[in-house]
């Protein structure tokens, strides 16, 4: 049975269903236009929406946020589209309810602060709406295993909006993977590599830079990511890193993850950077930040492969994702731009740069939609994962990163939390799909669909 | 007081010390003339033997192999050099116990296979000779505390001759550190990544390639190298990696390493190389070889920093020792040749070419020998390594890599087996120095003294 049909049938037979059929037998198998809400309209959620009516086969008719400001510059981007105006709520924390309640849409695009994607995701689905959300899906295990329960109770998806599967490089390597250029893989590695501290820190008033506050006094993201970093230890945001790999090593579809161990370093940089920017007098350098300036996490595979994640982010560095891809037969490094692979290579033991690799493993989907993706948000990877949220939508099938990505690749924040509180130890991944990876079939990237 | 008296008063006040007291008093604290006996005249004993007849203050009145081809390679090079004769040790695998009771030597150089290294230099220093072994010093973590023991006891040292220390670019990039430029350590990675498939195999004639055989059938390395990778899965040789970056963190003097966790892929290089050279009806096809193609080991230390160590032996790559030193305000790495320190680098978030830096920053001990190193083997190290093992002597005071480098770099490999038999489990590392880590000063690279 096709999954799809499976969804349909499975939200069909729960007994906990909070659809109305009716609207359920209303998705064809083909949508012509779909209405489209989003919850979350700060930079992020506007960026996407700004690229959504790019689109004229969807429409928004609602947005959500708490912030007038980001509401305000949200209902701009939308007229200076020529969109009409859409239902605002903003009244409140837990006014996302009514959103997905009241209107009637096809799915919502969530792009708020971290904690807040998981209760949007589950109260969107049992209103019986799509949801593709801004990374990572939630923050706990049980919270994980909720995404999981209530897309497979409510027959609804949940996308995960992890853009770095559809950059370019990537891409091509899937390819040269599929194509089987590095033999067996034995080992990847991905990882966020960030200097974040102007984003971590601002003055209230621009996203990036310019003081050391955050939190109530931050704006954009310093408002409420910076205090994952006074609370947390742990590879924070590990899904740039894994989610392009994962699908390379074809997680949760053959192949799945089945433990991990993190360590991170000392606490240093945002402390430094409070200080040398806001004197040692300032408030926020009497705060004690819990995150780790690196975290280095080891992820070992049912099939035997190790994937290593690197998460950096409050210190100096040129930005990298870390990628590293090996199998039996050769290897590709990103920071280096480099690929060897063995008697194709023209010299034993020498790196090749990997400038014509990557032209000529191409991915057709690149191929197909360069022209589109091109001046599209990061490199023209959110063209491509927002077409795909959209088309699963209008196909009404499975997003080609679902549920199970979503909880697979965002429960190694709290794993690698979890590791590090116990210096290190080994934890136990779940398997999400309760045994399904070992007869899924690869679904992402497989061709120029989506 | 100083280590140097220190080791003499415990070796005179100790009760089970074997060396005679008035060898001891013979030693001067500078010696014109040092007498090195060699044990195991391999490849690598002989490139070592040759370097060290460059010396004229150093007579080598003995040596010792079980193999008779080795031993008249070794001769021919003794010969060459216009070296008297030596005695010849080659009754068995017990005989160098003979060559350490019998003859009169300052110090023994030790190049055998891994498994002889601890068993020798405890012989060696139990009869008054000081050791300077090949890596790793020890296989087991009894082994590495026996190799401590006894050099407390004897007050002969230990010297691990891990020659990337002396690498040129390592020690620049090792002055660079100290000088700040990094700010306070955060993270290091090493490794050995290295495809050793043409040494682990081999005809039986030639040490490199040219055929699967290994074990009895093998030559050189192949014939003892190998069947570590038959009976072990850890790194197997993590002291080309650690060496260098435990320099930069001080470990053992003023940091030490407090646990780790070791994660191996699954083992495919080996048994290819064999099916596709030797094809599947080769005996040695049949080998069930348990070592991870990749394994990847995390080190947690005092001080808080982290490192992480590549083992990658099995597979076709370019040959690379992994190294990436990050601190506070930037980051250098090998692989890239790239450098990047903030308000240094002239543009934000973004590399530059390493090799203005590691010119600047070239090691006063490099630039004092360059004409001397030139030529020597592997680009210069080993003329610097074994300077310290010989220099350490006429100076009689502790070499600066000792027998807590020794035992603390080559216990990696058994904690790193250990993990991986417990599925990544976080494992302790002792503390060879007893307490001394917190108050030992650097001593290694100090100055262009040695």
């Amino acid at each position: 049975m096709k999954r799809r049909k499976f969804l349909l049938m499975s939200s069909l037979l729960g007994s906990a269903v909070a659809i109305i059929p009716s609207e359920l037998f209303s998705y064809p198998v083909t949508k012509n236009r779909l209405r489209v809400g989003f919850i979350g309209t700060g930079l992020r959620g506007q960026g996407m929406m700004r690229l959504t009516t790019h689109r004229d086969d969807v429409d928004i008719p609602a947005i959500c946020d708490i912030d007038d400001g980001m509401v305000n510059r949200a209902l701009t981007v939308l007229k200076k589209a020529g969109r009409p105006e859409p239902t605002v709520y903003n009244k409140g924390d837990e006014d996302f309810r009514n959103l997905v309640k009241n209107e009637n849409l096809d799915g919502v695009f969530i792009a708020t602060p971290w904690e807040w994607h998981h209760p949007m995701a589950v109260a969107a689905m049992n209103a019986g709406k799509h949801v593709g959300t801004e990374v990572p899906a939630a923050l706990t295990v049980a919270d994980c295993w909720d995404l999981v329960n209530t897309s497979e109770k409510t027959g609804r998806f949940c996308m995960i909006m992890e853009n770095v599967c559809y950059r370019r490089d990537v891409m091509a390597v899937l390819n040269m993977v599929r194509k089987g250029l590095f033999g067996e893989l034995l080992h990847c590695q991905g990882g966020y590599q960030h200097d974040l501290r102007r984003v971590k820190f601002n003055d209230g008033i621009k996203p990036y830079g310019g003081g050391v506050e955050f939190g109530e006094k931050g704006y954009s993201e310093a408002k409420w990511r910076t205090n994952h970093s006074v609370n947390r230890n742990g590879d924070l945001y590990p899904t740039h890193g894994l989610g392009p790999v994962s699908n390379m090593l074809d997680i949760n579809h053959g192949n799945r993850m089945v433990h991990l161990t993190s360590t991170a370093t000392q606490t240093r940089g945002l402390h430094q950077y409070i200080v040398e920017h806001g004197g040692s007098n300032h408030p926020n350098a009497a705060i004690d930040f819990k995150l780790g300036d690196i975290v280095t996490t080891v992820i070992k595979c049912a099939n035997g492969q190790t994937i290593m994640l690197s998460h950096d982010t409050n210190s100096p560095r040129p930005y990298s994702l870390n990628f590293r891809v090996q199998g039996t037969k050769g290897l590709w490094m990103k920071d280096s731009q480099s690929i060897y692979i063995e008697s194709v290579s023209p010299m034993d033991h020498r790196w090749e740069e990997d400038k014509a690799y990557l032209k000529e493993y191409d991915h057709p989907l690149w191929q197909r939609f360069e022209d589109q993706a091109a001046g599209a948000g990061h490199g023209g990877m959110d063209f491509f994962v927002l077409r795909a949220f959209l088309e699963a939508m209008k196909r009404n099938t499975e997003p080609p990163l679902d549920v199970y990505d979503a909880a697979s690749w965002s429960v190694i924040s709290p794993l690698s939390e979890k590791s590090i509180r116990q210096n290190s130890a080994s934890i136990k991944i779940p398997d999400f799909t309760r045994g399904k990876w070992k007869t899924n079939k690869p679904v992402f990237g497989l061709n120029d669909q989506y």
